[in-house]
């Protein structure tokens, strides 16, 4: 159970992506606290206080989650309607972020209510560079509910 | 009738921040078309093809639209409960920009879909600064459905 404050939710399955975000991230040094979670049911229990997350405390908010598409168990697209129609959650700004370049994929996450839509770059300073600038917008530029 | 590409559609009716968001904009060299309009109804009357907009072409979408709150005739909480729930408009990124840091406006922008929510930086240079970091997020990072 986390029951910390945790500024960044990053829910992403490929290992590779997750240490090359986190690294991205850290170099801000304007994240201290970063949450991982590596399967789409798991991020489920965690917005709803639920399984593994049961007790934990729902008004402590990510200011930012980061999400991948491709997910085992439950996909990105399937947490993003649950979290965007549920009013406890609706507000919590969420940025995908995936390999997927798909229009299908841009529109159906913009319709259930993605703020932003963000595709990974392949090329890995590129990516370093796209992660840190989204940290960067995201917490020190937007302003999230509290 | 504006019948050209809008990279960006700039909706504020204080003419020093118009100024100051078009040079900061200017800055980057990322944005070479932005259209500004300064009234709630005018704004209205672009995004559905209306009144001066009539027989604008609907299928030319502005990548990011910047929206003050406090606005004539129409106020931006409106102007976002109308292009967020209909289909034609609905995917297009909307970045609430206003003097606003009430708890309400903040929630109430998220709850009708705006995609991010920035106060205005009191001090020039940060505004400046802001207003940049706003530009190539939303032009370079991400990506907009088409």
């Amino acid at each position: 159970m986390v029951d910390s404050i945790v500024d960044i939710l990053l829910i992403e399955d490929n290992p590779n992506d997750v240490e090359l975000t986190m690294r991205a991230l850290k170099k801000n040094n304007i994240v201290n606290n970063v949450h991982v979670i590596m399967d789409g049911a798991e991020a489920l229990e965690y917005f709803f206080a639920d399984g593994k997350y049961s007790g934990r405390d729902i008004n402590l908010r990510p200011k930012l989650v980061i999400l991948d598409l491709k997910l085992p168990k439950v996909d990105g697209l399937e947490i993003l309607r649950k979290i965007k129609s549920d009013e406890t959650t609706k507000t919590i700004p969420v940025v995908v972020l995936t390999t997927s370049k798909e229009e299908s994929d841009i529109v159906s996450s913009y319709k259930l209510g993605a703020n932003s839509f963000i595709v990974k770059p392949v090329d890995f300073e590129k990516f370093i560079t796209t992660v840190r600038e989204l940290g960067m917008y995201w917490l020190l530029i937007n302003e999230p509910p509290k």
